[in-house]
Parts: structure tokens; C-alpha cells; sequence
């Protein structure tokens, strides 16, 4: 609703990306210049530190600091990985929100996270009005994942791929270097869609890439696998650099990693944890090539790796968060904001809100036909997509030679 | 000798850095330049490029592309591992290359490598002059190990410490994201030199690094390692931050790697082949503390992230090339050059050279005494030793975002 004053607070979820705090800078800055706004707070650990009443009072932060956000990766609040039941069968968390937004006059909630997050902000938000307590509820997405419904792509996705493509292109080079054979398999993460895997595709435009590229929106065969490795080692000097996604699986949805002996550990949200597929199918590679193999998880560091930033995710990162705070003083609720693309060829980019709930739990895999050569390649249109979205390299702060991360006073706000 | 004249073979050997070209550069265009040389060739795959006159045309290429090999990662020549005989035992190779230097008129020869390759060109070098043949030898250094014994530090440590505590900054934020206990260990490269390793007390001074650091310089001990990470974890939040060198062995001198189930394959210089001792070491710690644990290898990338270079590397790497062929012209042989730190608290750096027997299968490992903490820390002694090594960024040439490698025409000189 329109008129609303009151504090603000903001919170992140689920796992962090490498320019996640630059959303966090634009919605605090945004905040702390908007006269709608009475105080803005940063929740510890997402929907917890709400529950718990642990905020941090982003007042009593210098602005020079929450600027260096920018370059900060990992989810500076704290991220928490909390699933809320349906308020119709539980409602005490939701209760228990109420009663602290009473408290703390907060009429401003902003949500940052990916699927599961905006399922959770969209229970909230719809609770909330429900409830009759007027708030302006919004998400702002965030996902290297870069699987969110209705957006051209999610903040945190370019920088993944980014630094994907540059690893590529610079372990290509390294992998290559002997004149004995060599099969490198690099590891990538995304559990069911397949978009940072197929970033491996813009290090192939460059001709440093990977020859056989793997995503989990295709049924993978290791028999097949195999083979495709085969083939290549046939015609390119006994060398071959393959990319695929942490999630591949065989026909029947069984993952390949878990298939081929790693021990299925679950998150609280029940997805299976993985890692390790690279691993095993080096082993595989090896027993039936003989070819030396190597094995790279690209593990955290695709996920946190802010030196290799794109300059273009990170503003739009910072001007999600801050249009996230303009659409709710406007009166907007039950949003998520998005990226549109404008048509044309100079790439353009502006913001818009998608209601939540068509935000909330869908999935966006990359397009079948984009995945070619039967299912070992990515063709130009995803790398059409995906070039104008890495641009620019970061002015990363540096002291000593190492990046200076901005370095917040975490005061807490005093309980009521 | 002085005042020869004739073609030059410079040779990449042992693993790459991401600034291993430098040098290349360096001794490419020095050489170009030099009134005394006559063909600057470089031979494809070290030491077997000569045996097998696979050498290329290095005046057939563009200054310009010669240049970008500043930043370009991984032996752009390509590498090797070949051991040569001692010519007491079999001389065939040795009366090969003599015979293949005399066919293509060369008479200054440049290895660049770590240990075995200075040991390589040591024995070239003496067969060389014990047949009478004019030549001037010199050793262009280069291990991201930083073992070489005789030099203060190595061309290519420097950048690959950078990327490492750069990488554990962002990974410390990043892993202690949840509220939930975390256990992180990191694994950095390193037989039996810890120098990789201890870089993430760069890191650690800067706040975001690892609790507990082990180099293969102190016996390893899994129930100690448990009772270190259940210590921190008890009075750090339940979470842990750990960085170790793949080469931790035992008492005995056993791998943890090996004795925790990895099977040993060895390298053709019989080097056991390393990689995975996180991976069981985190099983263990989860197995006996309860707490998720993340396993994490920066495998090939600390060793080819040219995009996280240290300015200040790759310029003294490419001096070492170019002062190898000066040394070289005015008529040295038999050395190494190795770098000389000046005295005083400004950093500034010298060129020697150093008798190649000297620097041949001779390891510089971590001084004891700049580990502490009962092993599990690192003193300010090394962050004062390390930081002068890692400053500045690199000029890397992008387009479309990406690394603009250099594009060498790679033209084989004619057979004759």
C-alpha cells in the first residue's frame, strides 16, 4: 500500500553468491535515504534473525563502508537455510513475524534469495495481508543458479559464469601443457538447471573451452560418456576437457554422483547434497581409456570468487536492491523484482515486479534447444545471452595487495 | 664463453604457473634484440622438442603477441617431464642434443623449471663442456613451490600466493555464511615445501583466514588434527577454518593422503601423484565432531589463475628471462639466475646468478621457525617475507570479458 513509514528490514537466504552484498548496499543506501523509512535493519541469518529478534542497525554504519558491499562476496547478514510450514497447517513462525514487525514498527520486508527464499517471502507477504498488517513485502532475487522464473537472468548468475569461463580458459591451457594425454573434467554446480555449466560455452568462443559439455536438463549415460570421451581423445590428440553440472543424473532421475558411490547427504530443504560426479567419472575415464585424468571441483569458489566479479552483475545487483526499496515506498507488495531485457542489439537491461507467488518454486532450466551435438554442446544463442551479462571487471578495493571487504559494525538493535 | 654467436633454444619444463610465459617473453625479446643471436627458436615440450627437432620459429611471430605471454598462463611452449640419464650411464640423448645444437647452429641454451629442470640443464651444461662445444647455459627458474634453493623467492609463487589468500578470504566468508557449525579444509599444493600453504597467513592477516594452517615441514598427526579442529570449533562458533599442503605425511614419513586410502600413483620422476587428503580428512572430522564439513582443492587453478597474478611476478618473471640472455650474452654459462632481496624496509629485488649444481635437486623449505601454534600457525616473519611478493594487478587484456591469451602462429623451424 501507498503512504506506508515505518522501519525496514532486510534479510538474505540460502546460498550466498559473490555480489549478493551489492543488493544488500542498494536496498540499505535506498533505505537510508528514503523519508518513508524510519530505520533500516539488516536480520542475522535470514528469517531467523527476525524470529529471534537479532538485527543489526545499518543506521550506525558508514556509508563508505556499506559502498564496499559492493565487492564483498558471501551474504554479509549471515544466511540461514529455513523452510517455513504452510500457515494453514503451522502458523507460529508467522506469529511470532507479526508480533516482531509490530514491535519494531517494521512496514518495509524485503527478502533476498532464490527459489525457495521467494516461496518464503511470498508466504510471508501473503500472511502478513491476510493478517491485516499493513506491509510492503518484496523479494530481490539471487541465485548463481540462475534457474528464477520470469526473470532474463538472476543477479549473482554472471559472475558465477564468469569466473567459470575464465577457469576454463585458463585450466584448458594448463590441462593441454604435456604432450602425453590428458582428460580434465571440471565440475560445476547446479542441481537442475544447467545454466553455469553451460557458461563453459563462452570459454569455447574463445577457443579455450571444454569439448564435451554436460547439463542436468539431459538424461546422462555413462556408457555414452565413455564413449563421447573416446571420441574426442580420437581426434585431438589424446586430449579432452569436459564441463558438466554437479546434478547430472540417468534417465531415470537417479543422480550420477550418488549412482557411482557418494553418500547422499540432504539440506534441511531435502535436495540431495552433492559433489564429487567429476571425481567418479574420472576413476571411470581412466579405467577404460588409460588416459590420466584430473578431476576439478570449481567447489566454493564459483560461488564466492568477487576478485573475477562481473562489474555489469554488480550494478544490477546494487540496482535491484535499490529498486526493491523505490517499488515498495511506491506502494508496491508481494513482488518479486526482475530483469528485463530490451530488444535490440545493444544490450539493455531494466527492472520489473513479478507477483511472488509465480516467482516461488519454478524453475527455469536452460532451453533444450540450446544444448546441442547430442548433448555434449551449447550452442550460440546461450552464448549470445550470456556475453553482455559478464562485462566490466569490478573495482575491487584492495589494501596490501588483497581485498579490502567492508567491514560493518554489526551493532544490534537494542530488544523491546 | 664471450663474444659467441648463434641460434637460441629456450625450453619449458615441469608443471606451468600462471606466469610462467614471462619468462618466455623475456627471453624471447631480449634475444630478438641481441646483435649475438642469430634465430631465437623454442622448443616444443622442453627438453623432447630438441631431441625430436620440434622447435618454433620465434622470429616469425608478432612482438606484440609476444607480449600478452606476459599474462598468458601455462607453458605456451609446452611442457615435459623426462629425466635424463646420467651421461656416465647413457649418454645417447646428450650426444642427440649435441648433435642437433650443432645441425641448427645453437649456442645459447635456457631451460626453464623447477628442481629436476635445473638438474636437467646442469647435466646439459656440463656434457655440453666436457665435449668441447661452445655454449652458454643458464637456468631461467620457475615453481610456484618456491623450493629452489639459492633464490629468495620463485618466478610464479608469488602469484599463485596471491590467488590462494585471496581465494581463502573469500572462502572463509563464504563458508561461515550459516549459523550451523562449519568445517572447512582447504588444500593447497606443496610435496614436501610448505611455502604454497602458508600463504593463508596472508590471509589471516587480514582477518579472513584459516585457524589452523599444517605445511609437510612438520610430522602430521589425525588425532592431533581432531583435537586442533574440536578446539577451535569449541571456542570459535563451532566453526573452522583449515588450510594444509596435499604433501602432510606422518612420522614415518608416510602421506596422509596415501594411508588414508588413496591409491599412489607416482610421476615419471617418481613423485607420488597427490590430491584428495581433505576429502578423507573431512570425512573423518565429520565423522568425529558431528559438524558439515566442506572439502576444498584449488587443484589446477593455483597454478593458472593468471586473472589473480601479482604484478609485481609477473615483472620480475619477465626480467629473469631477459637478464638469463644478457647474463648468457656477456658471456655466463652454467648458472641459474635467482633473485636477491636488497636490504632495507623498502622491497626491491636484484638478479644473480647462482652455479646451476647448486640450485639443482635442492629444496628450500619453510624455515621451522616461522611455524607456530604447536604447527598449526604461521608467524609474521613469513606474511613479512610474502607481501611485498604479491602486489599489484595484472594488465590481463580482455575481450568480450574474457582473457585475450596470446596467439602464437607457432611456426616449426624447417628440419635439416
Amino acid at each position: 500500500m501507498k503512504g506506508l513509514k515505518g522501519a525496514l528490514v532486510f534479510a538474505q537466504s540460502g546460498g550466498p553468491t559473490s555480489v549478493i552484498n551489492s543488493s544488500a548496499a542498494g536496498v540499505f543506501l535506498e533505505g537510508l535515504h528514503s523519508d518513508a523509512i524510519t530505520a533500516v535493519y539488516g536480520a542475522a541469518h535470514g528469517i531467523k534473525g527476525i524470529l529471534n529478534e537479532e538485527m543489526y542497525d545499518i543506521g550506525k554504519e558508514d556509508e563508505k563502508e556499506l559502498l564496499l558491499l559492493k565487492n564483498t562476496p558471501s551474504s554479509a547478514m549471515g544466511s540461514v537455510r529455513y523452510k517455513l510450514k504452510d500457515a494453514a497447517v503451522d502458523d507460529t513462525d508467522y506469529k511470532r513475524l507479526l508480533e516482531v514487525f509490530k514491535k519494531y514498527d517494521v512496514r518495509y520486508f524485503f527478502y533476498n534469495g532464490g527459489n525457495d527464499s521467494m516461496d518464503t517471502c511470498n508466504k510471508i507477504s501473503k500472511y502478513m495481508a491476510k493478517s491485516g498488517y499493513d506491509m510492503n513485502v518484496i523479494g530481490v532475487p539471487k541465485t548463481i543458479d540462475n534457474d528464477l522464473f520470469g526473470t532474463d537472468h538472476c543477479p549473482g548468475f554472471a559472475s558465477a559464469a564468469k569466473f567459470i569461463a575464465t577457469t576454463i580458459m585458463e585450466i584448458n591451457l594448463d590441462a593441454k601443457v604435456y604432450d602425453t594425454g590428458m582428460v580434465c573434467i571440471i565440475e560445476a554446480m547446479g542441481r537442475n538447471a544447467g545454466w553455469l555449466t553451460a557458461s563453459a560455452a563462452l570459454a569455447n568462443a574463445k577457443g579455450y573451452g571444454a569439448d564435451l559439455i554436460y547439463l542436468p536438463e539431459i538424461a546422462f549415460d555413462v556408457d555414452k560418456f565413455v564413449e563421447d570421451v573416446k571420441g574426442v581423445l580420437a581426434k585431438n590428440n589424446n586430449k579432452c576437457i569436459v564441463c558438466l553440472s554437479e546434478g547430472i543424473h540417468d534417465k531415470d532421475g537417479v543422480l550420477i554422483g550418488e549412482a557411482l558411490g557418494k553418500a547422499g547427504a540432504r539440506d534441511s530443504f531435502g535436495h540431495a547434497q552433492l559433489g564429487g560426479v567429476a571425481a567418479n567419472l574420472a576413476n571411470i575415464i581412466k579405467e577404460k581409456t588409460g588416459v590420466k585424468t584430473r578431476a576439478v571441483e570449481l567447489s566454493l569458489m564459483q560461488r564466492c570468487a568477487a576478485h573475477c566479479a562481473s562489474k555489469t552483475d554488480i550494478e544490477e545487483t546494487f540496482g535491484a536492491g535499490k529498486a526493491a526499496v523505490k517499488a515498495a515506498v511506491s506502494g508496491e507488495t508481494d513482488k518479486m523484482v526482475c530483469y528485463a531485457r530490451k530488444a535490440g542489439d545493444k544490450y539493455e537491461c531494466e527492472y520489473k515486479l513479478l507477483p511472488l507467488e509465480l516467482a516461488a518454486n519454478t524453475e527455469k532450466t536452460v532451453p533444450l534447444e540450446w544444448i546441442t551435438n547430442n548433448g555434449t554442446g551449447i550452442s550460440d544463442e546461450f552464448v549470445k545471452y550470456a556475453l553482455p551479462l559478464i562485462q566490466g571487471d569490478p573495482d575491487v578495493a584492495k589494501e596490501d595487495g588483497l581485498p579490502r571487504f567492508a567491514r560493518l559494525k554489526k551493532v544490534l538493535v537494542e530488544k523491546r
